[in-house]
């Protein structure tokens, strides 16, 4: 059996047994957006890695070096704002094919530190090795979240409303724009490429959630927001009902869909690589939360609400109320890059 | 320009500036066994990473899954050990060609989980993806260390003792026998190619180096003596003297020379993956350590002195004094795979 046939959450579940935990300050292993390990009376340190390959994960010619590199670090900050959490130090493996020059790597740890910086996070080494084929990369991100104010995947409650902080399927549609040549006027393919190639992470998002006390529960939309709605609820025992209505769309998304007259609803659902957190507000304290986010320059978008009926229905435009199924991506099952990390 | 021209250290060198640091708290970054991070007024934290990859570092008919998993670990528990720390959690990368089935990765976890368990180490998670030619690992191992014993490389002083925990050069020799077919009888081969596929950390040992307050500086044996005495030559601005007939060879190394009439020095100097340590003890301390070792069960071996005069000197069984380069594995520059990680 190979896994393609169980999936990567099929063969978490199978390796979770085998993994001892051997300390109680080990908070959450397996099965969140970080490890959460307790290391002082005050704080808890976070560890997520991600591990990227070409040709599954990306093309070189997608982008140049720098961009991966940022992206590379964004998509592992990503995991750290879904916390609540601080990023503090990045750790960087590579193996390296004879198609990638020294030059291209230089560019590529200078993407990495840029974006590092903004965030005052230190790159603090890792190793360097040989590929026969493709570039191999993977990054290790730590961080520290205050203890009581770490952001985990487990403890949504009934009732709480369902927010995001962007928008939905950018990335996915900016994904299938690098994949096939569909003609389209840049000034529409544009901003949604980037939106697929330059995440951004949502740490002042993460961190103004853990600080408000108001959220029960978050994760960052990689996989799609069904698949990561579904891992909510998955681990906080609920069900979740969701709006199309409000599922946030971006104008370039809608005129794209437009123009290819297709239903973008898809790429909202399961696209994934959208980089934003989802989180399970209290429903007393959702107004007011909304409200301070826009004063400092960030949104909390209402998509839905938890509720103690099993799976994840969609209420269409239309009235009628649909089961959706998670669906996001599965590198095991896919065949062409997915960009999806 | 490729790797292979500057290598990896000189790559390191070339990046090492695009990596600032933004913490006080990070104590090393680049450079060292571990990045070390102080946590808590007492401890520090350490941090290593190291990447595998098939056909470059292992051949899957080399070993079973488990005894892969538990390499994987060892090499960079190895890491923890030579700062004299802890190893607390591990974190693991997979990219997953076609041709590995679910079985053999449940396998390669029980191996990582074993040799974890006996160290009370704990598997916290990782990512796991596709790839579409060779088996990727990538393992990060946390560990802590006390503020004032964590071991480095760069304190050794003139006239400290050169020491090592363990035989030198088995390992080199193992991974010749499972590159070439050799002839030779299977007691002498087994024991060289379990050195090589089953190292084994040397926790205690580096712990009781970093307790003992005796032990100026450290670093394990994985790129080979002369390239690992010369990495920490060079960061505490020293040379060194090592004498051929102190240099400690195993019973069946010497005899795998003598079957071949080849001299063992080369792989003794410079084989790597030895996973032993290689330590500076204070001189007035060195005595009062090697006996203490005894009576714990492991053993400290001299093998020459630290000096002013620049350079790595080697004192020949015949009394002739010869200068060493470095020379240890860089995977950039081997066309086959080095077991080397």
């Amino acid at each position: 059996m190979q896994l393609k046939d169980t999936g990567e959450f099929g063969f978490i579940d199978r390796i979770e047994p085998l993994c001892k935990i051997h300390s109680p300050d080990v908070l959450r292993g397996i099965g969140d957006d970080c490890a959460v390990i307790g290391v002082s009376p005050e704080l808890n340190l976070l560890v997520t890695t991600d591990l990227l390959v070409e040709r599954v994960h990306f093309l070189l010619d997608w982008q140049s070096a720098q961009v991966l590199g940022a992206k590379a670090l964004a998509v592992n900050l990503s995991d750290i704002a879904a916390c609540g959490g601080e990023p503090k130090d990045v750790f960087v493996s590579l193996a390296v094919p004879d198609h990638v020059e020294i030059n291209w790597l230089e560019n590529f740890y200078r993407g990495m530190s840029d974006l590092g910086d903004s965030f005052k996070v230190s790159i603090l080494g890792g190793d360097t090795t040989r590929s026969l084929t493709d570039l191999i990369i993977n990054v290790a991100v730590t961080g520290l979240s205050k203890k009581g104010e770490t952001l985990l995947r487990r403890n949504a409650q009934p009732s709480d409303i369902i927010a995001v902080t962007g928008y939905l399927g950018d990335s996915a549609a900016g994904l299938e724009l690098l994949n096939r040549s569909l003609k389209v006027p840049e000034s529409l393919s544009s901003p949604l490429i980037h939106a697929h190639l330059s995440p951004y992470p949502h740490l002042l998002e993460g961190q103004a959630l853990a600080r408000s006390n108001a959220c029960n529960a978050a994760i960052d939309i990689s996989d799609g927001l069904s698949s990561d709605l579904g891992h909510i609820c998955k681990q906080s025992g609920l069900g979740a009902t969701i709006f199309e209505a409000k599922l946030p769309v971006s104008e370039p998304l809608k005129r794209l869909a437009g123009q290819l007259a297709i239903d973008p609803l898809e790429w909202v659902l399961n696209g994934g690589e959208d980089y934003i957190l989802l989180a399970a507000i209290k429903p007393d304290r959702f107004g007011e939360i909304r409200l301070r986010a826009l004063a400092e320059g960030w949104v909390l978008i209402e998509i839905g609400v938890f509720d103690s009926t099993p799976g994840i229905k969609l209420v269409k435009i239309s009235g009628e109320t649909i089961s959706i199924i998670p669906g996001g991506w599965d590198h095991f099952k896919s065949e062409e890059p997915s960009g999806q990390i």
